[in-house]
């Protein structure tokens, strides 16, 4: 099955906004086993669009375009489909409605220009919008007068703004898909969340005892960034879960602690998850990390059950006042070092009277790094009732990545003890 | 001119990898008046890459595409470039030296595979990789045998991560398009950054009074999303520079307050610079942004010199042992009160002995609204020594929209103070 995606929208191709669609679109898809061939972005211009959707209805079995339904006068993908495939826009009453509906319940005046929205090509099929105006149209090409071999084609078109085209695409685009284009093969695949090790070897540690599995048709695949590595598993067709099944404990097995979670669980997920259930509280001083840990963790709904309080200690003066971190510390040992790390961590935990205190000193740089305690030296602490650990970490990136790793550091540091 | 973008990768096309080379590219391109007509994204395929390159040389005068250089087996689009061209690889030398000396330097060995990326088209432009070992080549497909006016074609390699990507865009693809393929006529460009306003009631206030000037050949676009609107002015040819000052000087009175900065500034790097300008101190007590502001603030380099302390109030508990807010605020008016937000800010302003002390308290949702005060209520406040300023908003948007838009507000209000 060919499949391919096309974008609309000049501020695209202007460089004004970050193409998401296809990611997340190609990602949904992949996932139940089809793979996107080809994705094309496009400025909103009749003559273009026509020619490119043609081009695509030639090759392709599936046609996906975004963009280009809404009310306003540069929204003329409906009609210029329309004209593609010859066929005449009527008036959908029921769509009028729910149009109508949508600023009445809003308490807003329809404009006129909203209207458009409901003409529709006939014979085409309305996906709902839940959370907007715009309809979604799925048309089947029957038969296909771009296609030589003159097989049907579906041309799918999904409104620009994410937060209708997503709900749109798991309500409407996908139980469609089922049942009039079902994947060649049924594809089972699971993803592994990692940290700890870098990309190369934790494929060091895994490729060669999956090689059998490899060979039995499991696809393997790697998706790494500075601090957190996926390995995605999947198979197709029969057996494809036990199969997947038996690659995942066998990944548990050889990675044991490094693997953290599976799909969309994220470490600060993983945590607000674990804590929550064992009615537990953290606290959190940061100095180079600067608050992201604190962000990170209040991102997940629930945080507030959990985070008794998050100090962002950057000064000196306030790791003496807020964290009780001595004078002696700071200038014997220096900011950054494993003692105030430890004092900072047993400071957060005291004042704050929670169970668990992260602490992360160091240098993020640009500038502040010394000879013996370069740019990127950074310090992680945890303390809890069994007393204090702190890990030192050397993390040379540039500014937003250190703070990132770092975090990813101090969390995961929290998480193994809570394994424990 | 026509220009078309090749992204290629299996990676983007499964959904794993967000294509972020379509924006910046196309977003350095617009800024000198260039217009991309396509972009497309393709797996590692030599015969779908060579179908796409050979397309689009038959229609377009510059060719750029990503990816596919380095020295792994699924590498290979500079030998199916040199196929579809019908040009000789050849070892270059200058280019060897360079890959053995980038392992050098850094004291590793160099893998044999690495040496593949020294081999270059017959009559191509190396192009240097400052930060990795795979050049970058520029050729010129001339005569042209697939374009049918048989005009001559530029095709521009680059590699795919970015850090290696945008130096070499920067500092060898621009001057060659300088030279080779200087813009129809150039553009000058400027984009006044605004907050306090939605889209189109900035586009109410500016449309009008501009349209003189958007008559005589000025270009006027928006760009926004929630709390925060992009004003791009662009003209061509000669007197763009004074067309474009002279709509600036228009929109800076027409919105007077709410333009905070021009090009790629941002509010926390405008408070950054002030702050440090004036050096002046902040301090931050935030409850519902949950730590963001202090990330925001400390991702910009040179924060440590103007944030003393952060602190993430959560927990009443915590506002009151860090902040004095007292009990009685509390019971009588609630965590999400004017009341608190004036104590935390005034709280934090004198514990941290800072010039100024911005506060948040909200329900950033989903759990914890009420009737009286539903989810999306905020109250942001702002402490200095004339006083104490509190600010009360509504954010009914999901969990990460709320801590954004809030984190907006605060940071607004301390730039409109600084102003006066």
């Amino acid at each position: 099955m060919r499949i391919e995606l096309i974008n609309t929208g000049s501020e695209l191709l202007l460089g004004r906004v970050l193409n998401t669609h296809q990611q997340w679109i190609c990602r949904q898809l992949a996932d139940l086993g089809y793979e996107v061939n080809r994705q094309t972005c496009l400025a909103d211009d009749g003559g273009q669009i026509q020619a490119a959707v043609r081009e695509s209805l030639s090759r392709a079995d599936l046609v996906i375009t975004t963009g280009g339904l809404g009310p306003t006068s540069d929204d003329l993908t409906r009609n210029w489909i329309a004209q593609l495939l010859n066929r005449e826009l009527f008036l959908d009453q029921e769509t009028l409605a729910q149009i109508e509906q949508y600023f009445a319940q809003r308490h807003r005046t329809m404009p006129a220009t909203a209207q458009v929205q409901a003409w529709i090509p006939a014979g085409a099929r309305v996906l709902r919008n839940a959370n907007g105006t715009a309809p979604g149209l799925a048309i089947e090409v029957r038969p296909n007068p771009f296609r030589g071999d003159g097989l049907p084609s579906w041309l799918i078109l999904l409104p620009g703004p994410p937060r209708e085209l997503r709900p749109m695409f798991s309500e409407s685009v996908l139980p469609l898909l089922a049942r009039e284009l079902p994947p060649p093969e049924k594809l089972f695949s699971l993803t592994l969340k990692t940290t700890g090790l870098g990309e190369s070897l934790v494929e060091e540690k895994i490729a060669g005892p999956l090689q059998k599995l490899v060979e039995a048709g499991l696809e393997l695949g790697y998706c790494a960034r500075i601090g957190e590595v996926e390995v995605r598993l999947a198979a197709r067709g029969g057996g494809a879960e036990s199969m997947v099944h038996l690659a995942e404990d066998l990944v548990r097995q050889l990675l044991g602690p490094l693997v953290y979670g599976v799909g969309d669980e994220s470490l600060e997920s993983t945590l607000v998850r674990i804590l929550t259930e064992r009615g537990k509280t953290i606290a959190l001083a940061e100095s180079c990390t600067g608050g992201m840990i604190a962000h990170r963790l209040t991102n997940m709904p629930g945080a507030s059950a959990v985070l008794k309080c998050g100090l962002v200690t950057y000064s000196n003066e306030s790791k003496r006042n807020f964290l009780d971190v001595t004078a002696a510390a700071l200038n014997e040992h220096g900011a950054v070092s494993e003692m105030v790390a430890r004092q900072m961590a047993q400071g957060a935990r005291r004042k704050c009277r929670a169970d668990y205190a992260l602490s992360v000193t160091g240098i993020a740089g640009p500038g502040g790094g010394s000879e013996s305690k370069p740019v990127g030296t950074v310090y992680v602490g945890l303390a809890d009732d069994r007393g204090t650990a702190v890990e030192p970490h050397f993390n040379p990136f540039d500014r937003e990545t250190f703070k990132w790793v770092t975090s990813q550091q101090a969390l995961d540091l929290l998480r193994r003890a809570l394994r424990a």
